[in-house]
């Protein structure tokens, strides 16, 4: 029925972009569950467009399924009652317009997942009725090459087509033969020539300029103080400042204390910029990818021993499997957040913007279904349970979080109480929006040391293991010393000088690189920058 | 190279079967990592074959990274010395030939994990250099066809093609058009016609002939006691007779107490037949399989509003999908196993046997990263912490194990000691091979009734919560019956008669097929069983 009545607009499986916006309002249905692509990089953007300007007296009360609420457009569904019920995973830059909208009531919201939480509900009680997704190219039978930034786009038309349901791309252009098949023409329905690339977004390149000897120290504090004892060969870095900056330390720093193929040599991470110093000096064996990030992609081209490419020599991302990688194969997962509570719940929520979660939860917690050990795997169980039987006792993630005590604008990182408990209220929502809880959390890494929270026996303890890395903040200040000193006697604290660490050592001249420009010239050439990040 | 040496025994990409073992003499290299296509269901029998025929001299101390170790000759490879070194999930069949090679140092163990956490490995640490796997058939440019039996294949070639490996696949026919392409031909190396469909076991078929009146008071207390209290609609059944009568109870049963809509709505499942009655009579809403069922195809076909089926009308079968929506988007996993100990820890381990973890730990674990709330989760969560911080505790999947306190051949089914202990002792391995362990697992369901570990306190009241439904076995003699009625007040313990169960009630009438005839009728004749099945 859908397909008969998109047919009519189209030529084969060719709708013209003129047409798009009918052609929505003819396989469309009230209610319907729509999944419009868009993740934290890529957006099905033309589709979106179309989709906000059709008849909300026609199309109305969608329940949007996607990873990404990102472009206005996505918000605008809302607005005009064409989409009324949403499951989302991130919201980056509309996250202040976001918690307006729900706020005010104009978003019955389903909840906030993890990306790959999203994925499994795809296959269960959330396949889309219909998937409007992007791809680069098609060629005439419908084949599409997704390029670099595959991301989500193999999950959710599998889900999709063979769930029932209609799948609708843009692309950027019709093409005799696709450079690879990504997505096999049989599950895909109609196809849109856009006539432009899609909407992406580069997300994860850090300007080395930028890095302060603040994050440059916590990244020490990491390299020596946790890669180096538990000996992290398989891992995921974050997205932010602290986690470029140990990037940029493994050829200097790391490769001081012969750390080389012993630590960081197997990645879930997207083609970071600031790794390329790490690779071309051989500290990395493989990186697999959640997307890819845009200017990388002739230097990932260039490197199919490390990156994961196709026969076409580009990249295939895969956010799905990358997040499982990340979950069940990596043994450590090091980010930063914006606030820390007591217990070590983490959020980045505000009381005035909902960002959503994206991937770190699914990171970012101890992953209990896992049945292979590892070293660092082990050593962490032990420490957090030193008597317990053994060959009973499993082992556990690390999981850390690195930051200065005072963050951006100079806001504290550590808080008495969450802004998400407070989001939690106003919303009446089940859950508060935590990213990593706290008996998640292994580890918390700032400018005043390392807490070693599995080392804590009690929540007293653990209190005082995060109070006594809090700094100056009003948390740091209502530490009791004695206890502090205890703890760091029993190493479940440890100073930068505990650690032979000298602060006034964490110079920038440490970096690999200090510049974009210097990453290009570590990619001879092959890393392109977008424009934004050319100042010169 | 490995591309040029096979090069010389194929026209384009198709390889003479006779050719096979020359041809991988030709392309493998000591100590490559290969994944050999095998697991609970599918095997790439004729390339395994031809593999363990090659010359040990030439092809040896290979690293096999596969789901499943099932036939004979995936053993005989390591006796030979073209294989060494091991890491699997699951060896059913070959269990015990397993655990003898194992004792006697033929194999290097690498791990046992789970099916998803190999999968995560496949693009970490453990990406094969070559990858043999099995579809049905193939067309001329190598696009593959895998047919409802999909099952692992995608995962498996996205990581090895695109991590730079070789994919060769077996196919029962070439053929100009497959069905659908389940995998692109430019993901595809070299192409085998073996002449013939590879081999496939029914696994999932449960004659309701077998299932015995205690099975049916079980299947009565979890849907009574579990599935409608906590409103179960999205959930996972293991194999076993057990989780059968469940099926077979709800049109019967569960329509007694009105539960029709309410409970087992969305399903990751493979396609039971025993769950024929239930979807023809209107219970569920959707089903994600992990693989296919022999003799499920024209039925499955026939319900596409049910199964996820492609344009030919097949069953899209996807291992790794279908565990993910096992974690992450279901409520409950409910599940039989052979020895539970007194912390709740259960293992599928004899001392002469290891048969693996399959995906049982990835569904029976509580998935720590999931941050989407429903209505069993919660209630589970509030029940393990009523006076938590309610927006700061997370809920708790439901992980049900079920079973008769004396399993088959009298064996109990409770013990003091895990015979997986033993094992581990005896092969020196830092894990114990544990399927769940007891801080997972939330509900006991024997004959005795339903232990209830959520509201358990301690140590000692979940070792009498489980004593309390071990019946006549040691442990259950071994309980403090004072202690096990005050748990039974505080419904920690309920008996059938606390739920209004007669367990003479429990009659095999009560069965909404008894054999397997009433399944094919109950399918309208499209359920065609394999002839072992056929006792007519």
């Amino acid at each position: 029925m859908r397909l008969e009545a998109g047919g009519r607009f189209a030529r084969g499986k060719l709708v013209a972009a003129a047409d798009l916006a009918p052609f929505l309002e003819a396989v469309l249905r009230p209610g319907d569950r729509v999944c419009l692509e868009g993740d934290n990089q890529k957006q099905a953007d033309v589709i979106a467009k179309a989709l906000a300007s059709v008849d909300p007296a026609r199309v109305n009360g969608l329940h949007m399924v996607q990873s990404g609420v990102v472009l206005p457009e996505h918000l605008d569904l809302f607005e005009s009652g064409v989409a009324r019920r949403l499951d989302f995973s991130y919201a980056g830059p509309q996250s202040a317009r976001i918690a307006r909208m729900l706020f005010g009531g104009q978003i019955e919201l389903g909840a906030i997942h993890t990306y790959l939480e999203l994925f499994a509900r795809y296959f269960i009680d959330l396949t889309p009725q219909v998937a409007c997704i992007a791809a680069v190219s098609a060629d005439r039978d419908g084949n599409l090459y997704t390029g670099p930034n595959t991301e989500d786009t193999p999950t959710i038309v599998e889900a999709t087509s063979f769930g029932n349901g209609l799948v609708i791309v843009q692309v950027g252009e019709i093409v005799d033969r696709v450079p690879r098949v990504d997505i096999p023409a049989d599950q895909v329905h109609f196809v849109v020539d856009a006539g432009k690339p899609f909407f992406v977004e580069p997300l994860f390149t850090r300007d080395p300029a930028a890095i302060t000897e603040t994050q440059i120290l916590t990244a020490m504090l990491a390299i020596k103080g946790l890669y180096q004892p538990y000996g992290i060969r398989r891992l995921n870095h974050g997205i932010g400042f602290n986690t470029a900056a140990i990037e940029l330390l493994l050829p200097t720093y790391g490769e001081k204390l012969g750390l080389r193929g012993k630590v960081c040599t197997h990645w879930a991470l997207n083609p970071h910029p600031t790794l390329i110093p790490a690779i071309e000096s051989g500290w990395v064996e493989r990186i697999h990818c959640f997307g890819s990030e845009v200017g990388m992609e002739d230097y990932v081209r260039a490197r199919p021993d490390i990156f994961f490419t196709g026969a076409d020599g580009s990249l295939r991302s895969n956010r799905a499997f990358c997040q499982t990688a990340g979950l069940y194969a990596c043994d450590a997962f090091i980010g930063s957040t914006l606030q820390i509570d007591l217990a070590g719940h983490s959020s980045t929520v505000t009381p005035s913007r909902i960002a959503g979660f994206g991937g770190a939860p699914n990171m970012g917690s101890d992953a209990r279904g896992r049945r292979h050990p590892s070293e660092p795997w082990l050593r962490a169980g032990r420490e957090a349970d030193p008597d317990g039987p053994p060959a009973l006792r499993r082992g556990r993630k690390l999981i850390i979080q690195i930051g200065e005590s005072f963050g951006d604008g100079n806001v504290p990182m550590f808080v008495e109480r969450l802004s998400a408990l407070d989001l939690a209220e106003r919303l009446d929502l089940d859950l508060a929006p935590v990213m990593v809880y706290g008996d998640d959390v292994t580890h918390i890494v700032t400018e005043e040391g390392i807490a070693n929270l599995l080392l804590c026996r009690d929540a007293d303890e653990r209190e005082h293991a995060i109070r006594g890395v809090a700094g100056y903040t009003e948390v740091g200040r209502g530490r009791d010393r004695a206890l502090v000193e205890r703890l760091r006697e029993r190493k479940v604290i440890q100073r930068p000088e505990d650690l032979g660490i000298d602060p006034l050592d964490a110079d920038r001249a440490m970096l690999a690189a200090h510049s974009i420009k210097d990453l290009m010239r570590a990619s001879d050439g092959l890393y392109r920058p977008p424009s934004r990040f050319r100042n010169w």
